[in-house]
């Protein structure tokens, strides 16, 4: 059932980020999906590190997850990005499956606005970036 | 321009919370959140740990956030909330304020389905909780 | 049994710091001991992400911890320190106490040093802002 | 410079494990060193989570680290233990070599006692399963 997507990173459950009810901590599939958007970024040729010392920094406006099936200790699972221009905005899709049988975790949709030297972007500076995805 | 809520509760940044672009990383707002919802349910004599190991579990089916103005270091903030039932979930609605201003910093939805022994309540047992507020 | 100490830090167990054992993490009493050195810093009039900016650097070199009782969901605790210098080091003394009972839950030495505008310095930047403690 | 280990397992930095001096935040080291452990865990077949379902229950006694050299947005790390019994504790020797130049890091000892059924063990359970590295 798993959709085609533009990036997939295959990562691993790590025992400390499951809390006292025995599964994943909610706040951590939201680090997974920022880890794989700059994992993203690196494919790319891009660094989130190095644009932040050149003065640009993509930030997160909303954040929108709905979990779905909880990961626990052991599971690996595959973080999948689609990704759009929304006027000034970059929405990614972010879903995150199971390994083994690609139960769907968690489904996210993450919008980022850019800001260069203090000022809003429209994303020019992505735009160079997204183009050696087509 | 703050609202009325149902339970503040007073916070501050720490240092390990701020990434590299010198400002709270947003996964940490969720966790704020989580903890504020946890520290409410304490106010009302309920604890999340005890809970657990009576069998009855909340856990986030849904969180939305909208990230306004950016945290820092040596910021203090007040995490508020407000509750409601909405069918078989309980939805909590959530506001950060930094200290000093009162410049909102993230406002988010939370929505929570409680399991009971492996099965989905219809949150009877946050009634017997909530009744408390009135 | 507690010890005197130049700076204590009344906090509170966030549950997302909490492991699958259903105690606190090992990870977050170092987290603990630095917010608690950090918010000493603070007591002292300085700041640091301030500090930072100012192109000075406190670094962690060695943190010793030894874990005697594990912190649990609704746990408060008490974060004590103790401050000296040992050649060009920081070594601060930082032992952490349940709330109630006084049991020690954790105990850590953890030396500091500071480099200014990337060279290690003999630590003047703190000999002022410790001065304070006399 | 490296030495022998039983296990290497290669990570790399995630940029939300970076704080406000841009570099990785101390307490991820330890995060990084506990998960080693529990990877080379299940390279010998057996699941922290497992186990601790089983009421078998590895705690941290003691952690030990000498912070080297700071990793870095964008830097790759191969983290590598070695493992013996001193009494009734296991003993892992941690360290962590940026990826590249083989730069020493971080270097650990971590000191581990294993609760059975709330009682503390002599490894005996241990025993068995590092019976697999000879």
């Amino acid at each position: 059932m798993k959709k085609k997507y533009v990036y997939e990173l295959l990562l691993k459950v790590r025992d400390y980020e499951c809390d006292l009810q025995g599964v994943v901590n909610n706040s951590n599939y939201q680090r997974y999906m920022e880890h794989t958007r700059h994992e993203f970024l690196e494919s790319l040729g891009e660094n989130f590190g190095r644009m932040h010392d050149k003065g640009v920094d993509a930030f997160v406006s909303r954040v929108d997850i709905q979990f779905e099936t909880s990961l626990r200790s052991g599971d690996s699972f595959l973080s999948c990005l689609n990704v759009s221009k929304v006027g000034p905005k970059l929405v990614f899709d972010q879903d995150i499956y199971r390994v083994g049988d690609q139960v769907l975790a968690a489904r996210g949709q993450v919008e980022i606005v850019v800001v260069e030297n203090g000022k809003l972007t429209r994303e020019e500076y992505f735009d160079e970036v997204l183009k050696k995805l087509e």
